[in-house]
């Protein structure tokens, strides 16, 4: 049986002129949509930050993976929703799944994937998207990596474990979801002097975007999880980079 | 005196249509466009991936920026190339520097940008663009990082210098500028026993463009500038992933 094609679409972090022509061209025509919503309200910014390319016909399907630790929930939500996707790739149809930022980079998409194809021979095009931390870095100017520098993307939500070794042996660290230790994290940034090389970028490309050069300011206080921190090993020059 | 402002456009990495939607409505109505070439052949890569997004009067300078060690030759041309961006932006005119992949992601965009902050009241807006380790990552099929894992971008110009440090601290790799030492990287992969969790692309989304999962089927043969290397310390599903 020939199956539908899936395609993974990465819609960028907020700004819907930051999808791609492809990711675009491929949403005008596809009648099956899927995104990836948490269970209590059925909200999908994905979906927010695409609708305006969709098809006029397209058929949304939220796929609910809820927010427990519950393995048995979570086994049962994930079967649910990879059964959903089948039944259209069956039809057969293609199929778009949406998803913030890039498909490849901490993405749902990698798990809804692995899961598909345990069961169905999946024939699936990941079309990739700009991440928060490019459009961070455009948005206050500053490089995230030059000439033959490293860079690394850590998450935050381990703290500040693991920022240790990549403060020693990286030239330019991205921190991701720093939201929840964000104190944390800025005191050790503080203790290593890197305070001064820093810059926090709160929900880049979305309502209620904000840069901070000042990271200390924002200790304790609004919150967001689309918080993340640049941290160069180099002095920033701030005048020359944002204004 | 009020300037024109200039945009930093990231075409993506080859195929036309990965430019984002923003970037291509902005060359739409963009008179004067600058790029990056060498100055032996005056030809750019970026030029020819933008060339079908571009306002049909608009008129290209290509920037030659030397490929010398020569400190005075070279100062020289970037002063001309800060001059001349300096003239259209005078008259007032606004302009797109368009350059490979992101402009944040190692770009000659950053020199430029600080070279023309010490002599003009730079107004300019960087529009990010997918990098090639991002097309690279969704053609092949394989995360750059999933859940909390971190990941690491280190240029392949160094050699094996900074790898056995970002290998100790990070999930994943990816080996940017693979091309010059590329056996040497490859023996040290074995060593380590991660060849066979890595994947090489050449010429990603360009003509030529290749994979492989064998890594050391292309020692000390058809190296490209363009090849690169994901790595990853969990085990490749390759048949999952690429197919």
């Amino acid at each position: 049986m020939t199956l539908g094609k899936l395609y993974a679409i990465g819609v960028g972090p907020g700004d819907p002129q930051l999808l791609t022509i492809k990711a675009a061209n491929i949403l005008q025509r596809i009648k099956y949509v899927f995104t990836a919503a948490s269970d209590s309200n059925g909200k999908s910014l994905a979906l927010q930050i695409a609708s305006q390319h969709l098809a006029p016909d397209a058929k949304i399907h939220p796929l609910y993976f809820p927010m427990t630790r519950n393995k048995e929930r979570l086994e049962k939500a994930w079967e649910e929703n990879c059964t959903k996707i089948k039944h259209v790739l069956q039809l057969p149809e293609d199929a778009a799944f949406i998803t913030l930022g890039d498909p490849s980079t901490y993405s749902t998409f990698t798990y809804l994937m692995r899961k598909l194809n345990k069961s169905v021979d999946l024939h699936c095009e990941i079309v990739p998207g700009i991440t928060s931390y490019q459009a961070s870095a455009a948005l206050v100017r500053l490089p995230l990596a030059e000439g033959e520098e490293s860079f690394t993307i850590v998450s935050g939500a381990k703290g500040t474990k693991e920022l240790e070794h990549a403060l020693t042996y990286s030239d330019n660290i991205v921190i991701i979801k720093a939201y929840k230790h964000y104190k944390e994290i800025v005191t050790f940034l503080k203790e290593k002097g890197l305070a001064e090389h820093s810059v926090a970028v709160r929900r880049c490309g979305l309502p209620g975007e904000e840069i901070s050069f000042q990271i200390d300011e924002w200790d304790g206080e609004k919150k967001s999880y689309f918080t993340l921190l640049i941290v160069k090993k180099r002095p920033l020059h701030k005048k020359l980079f944002y204004k």
